[in-house]
C-alpha cells in the first residue's frame, strides 16, 4: 500500500455510510475532503470536477449510487425500483462525455436488476459490494501498470508526465504515475518533471501536489520548456495516460500529449501511453475517428487569472484533446503486459485472454 | 504607414519634450499612456516591462536620455558633463541582460561626445536628432523584413507565431508580424495563431492585441496545442523573432521556439526567423555557447493567478529563452533579404556588404 501522508480522493466511509470526496478543485492550496450522502451532493462533485479522472468518476458514481440506496432502503419495492431509475439517470447526466460513468453506474444497475428477488436492503448491500470491487479492480489494474512500468524504467531516471494520470484520477496509484511510486517504493530515485498542462493546470495543481506529498522529487515546467529539457539529454523516458485508444494505437489523450510525442520522438526518448485495457476501443479504427471535444475559451483568457489575459472578442482555440499517432508511441503498458508495436494484433491477442 | 488604430509603443513628444509610452504591462485590458520626463521615470518604465522588446527598448532609453538633456540645457557645461554620465549609468542599468539598452545609449554617448565643442542646448538637440535617427533606422530595418517576408507567403495563409515579436516590440510593424501587417495592406487575408506564451502571456496580451487592432483574425491558443493544428494541416508557415543569432545559426528566442522548430519540421512546415542583421552575433559560434537565463519560479506559480497554482516549494524550472538548432531553421528573413542554409558563410557574406 501508500505511504499514509498519500492523500485519497475517493474513500467510502462504511461506518457513517458517507462518500468522503478530497476536493480537487481546491488542491493544492488546501486539502478540503467532502461527505457526501445525497445524490444531488456526488452529482454537483463530478460535474463540478471535485472529483476528476475517468476511473476516479466511475468509483465515485458506483459507491455514490449504492450508498444512497442502502440510506433509502427503508421504501417499499416499487419506491426503491423508481427511486433507483431517478437517481441512476441524475448520476449519469453529471458529465455526459465520460465513458466510465456509465459505465459504472451499468455494472450497479445490473447487479440491482439481478437481485430483484431481495428486499431493498440487502439489494442495496449488494449494490455496495459491487462498487467495492469496482474499486478494488482499478486499484489492481495500477498496480499491474505499475509494475509492468517499472520493467521499463531504472534508479536514478529523469522521467517526464503530463497532465494528471495519477493517483489523484484512480483508487489508487494512477497509471502513468503508478511505475514512478512503485519504483520509488523500491528506494529508486527519480526526477519527475511536471507539464503544468494548459489551461487546466493539472500537472501544476494535481501531479505535482500528489508526487510531493509521496516523497518523489517533482520540477513544475510550462508546457513549452519541454523540448528545451530533451534537447539537453534531461528526459530519459515520457510517461503519459490515455482518454480513447483506436485499434491501430492512436491515442486521444489531454491536449498537448501529441507535441510531446513528436518531440520525444525527434530526441529518442521513450513515449510511454499507460493504458487499463478498458481505454482501448477496438470499434474506433484510427484516431481520425475520434471526436475532439472543443471547450469554454474562458479556461484560456479567464479562468485562473486575477483578471482577463487576452482582449476582448479574440478567436480562442480550446481542444481538451489531442491524438498521437500509433507511430510516435514507444509501447502502451497495460496491466496485462507491455504492448509493443504492431499494436493491433497485439490489442486483439491480450483482449482475448 | 500603418493604419491610425495602430497604437504605438513608443513616441517623442516634441512639443511637450516628453516620451509617451505605452504601458504594456497593462495589455490587454487597459490602453494607459505614460507621459515621461525624467530619468528616474523612464529607468522605472523600462526595468517593470512598460515597455519591451529589445529594439523597443533601445529607441525608448535613446530618446528619454536626450530629451532629458535637452531639459538641463540651463546647466553649465561642466555640470551638463556630469548630468549626462550620471543619467546614462542609472538608465543603463534598468535591463542589464538587454544588449539594445546599452547599444543605443552608446550611440547617443558618442554624438554627445563628438559635440563636445557645442553649448548644452544644440549638444541636446544633436542627441535628440541621433534618437531618431535609431528610431527611424529601427522602422526601415522592420519595413524591409516586412517586404522580404511577404515573398515567402500568400494569400490566404495560415501563420502561427510566438511570443511578441510584433509592432509594440519595435518602432513599427515588428520583425515577425512584419510580413503580416505588409501582407494585410495588400489586401492579403491571414489568420494568425498565436502561441500565448507561458509564462508572461506575451502572445495572448499583446500579439493578439495588436493583430485585433490592425484587423488582422487572429486566434489565441495555449502553447501545447500547436502540434494538434499542424497535425490537421492547419499551419501553412512559422514566423517568429529571435533574441540571440550564433554564427552557424543556432537561435536563443523565447522559451517554446524550440518546441515548434522540432514541431515544424516533423509536420514539414516552414519555420522562419526574422532578424534584425543587429541580433547575429558572429562572435558566438554555436548555441552551446549562449548562456540562458534563468527566471523566477513566481512567474510560474503566482505571477498572474488570482492564488498560487503549485504546492507550496515545489521545484520549478523557468528558463527564458530556449536555442533552436540551426538545421530545424527554414531560414531568416533580414533586412538585407531572405538566408537559407548554409547559413554562416551567407552572413559573412550579408555582413560585408
Amino acid at each position: 500500500m501508500l505511504v499514509s501522508s498519500m492523500p485519497r480522493s475517493i474513500r467510502y466511509d462504511e461506518k457513517k455510510n458517507e462518500l468522503v470526496l478530497l476536493d480537487q478543485t481546491k488542491l493544492p492550496l488546501e486539502e478540503v475532503y467532502l461527505s457526501l450522502s445525497e445524490i444531488s451532493q456526488i452529482k454537483e462533485a463530478i460535474k463540478n470536477l471535485r472529483v476528476r479522472g475517468a476511473p476516479a468518476i466511475g468509483i465515485a458514481a458506483a459507491w455514490g449510487l449504492s450508498l444512497v440506496l442502502k440510506n433509502y432502503s427503508h421504501l417499499t419495492n416499487n419506491e426503491f425500483e423508481q427511486f433507483f431509475e431517478e437517481s441512476y439517470h441524475e448520476l449519469a447526466q453529471a458529465r455526459p462525455t465520460a465513458v466510465n460513468l456509465t459505465w459504472a453506474l451499468n455494472r450497479i444497475k445490473k447487479v440491482f436488476d439481478d437481485k430483484s428477488f431481495l428486499s431493498p436492503f440487502p439489494r442495496a448491500l449488494a449494490c455496495l459490494q459491487e462498487a467495492k470491487a469496482i474499486e478494488e479492480e482499478d486499484t489492481l489494474a495500477c498496480t499491474k501498470i505499475g509494475q509492468y512500468g517499472l520493467e521499463l524504467l531504472g534508479d536514478g531516471m529523469n522521467l517526464l508526465t503530463h497532465c494528471n494520470a495519477g493517483h489523484l484520477a484512480t483508487s489508487a496509484y494512477g497509471t502513468a504515475t503508478a511505475p514512478m511510486y512503485m519504483g520509488h517504493k523500491k528506494g529508486y530515485k527519480f526526477k519527475v518533471y511536471c507539464d503544468e498542462t494548459r489551461p487546466l493546470l493539472q500537472g501544476a495543481r494535481l501531479t505535482a501536489f500528489e508526487l510531493q506529498k509521496a516523497g518523489i522529487e517533482a520540477t513544475v515546467i510550462c508546457d513549452n520548456m519541454a523540448a528545451s529539457l530533451m534537447q539537453k539529454g534531461r528526459v530519459d523516458a515520457i510517461l503519459v495516460g490515455c482518454d480513447r485508444v483506436a485499434q491501430n494505437g492512436d491515442t486521444a489523450n489531454k491536449i498537448g500529449t501529441l507535441n510531446l510525442a513528436v518531440l520525444a520522438s525527434h530526441y529518442k526518448v521513450p513515449f510511454y501511453i499507460c493504458a487499463p485495457l478498458s481505454t482501448i476501443d477496438m470499434t474506433t479504427p484510427t484516431g481520425d475517428e475520434i471526436n475532439i471535444e472543443e471547450r469554454d475559451p474562458l479556461e484560456v483568457t479567464d479562468f485562473w487569472y486575477a483578471h482577463r489575459m487576452a482582449p476582448v472578442s479574440i478567436d480562442i482555440y480550446n481542444p481538451a484533446f489531442d491524438v498521437t499517432d500509433h507511430n510516435l508511441i514507444t509501447a502502451f503498458i497495460t496491466e496485462r503486459g507491455i504492448i509493443y508495436p504492431p499494436f493491433t494484433t497485439q490489442f486483439l491477442k491480450l483482449l482475448k485472454e
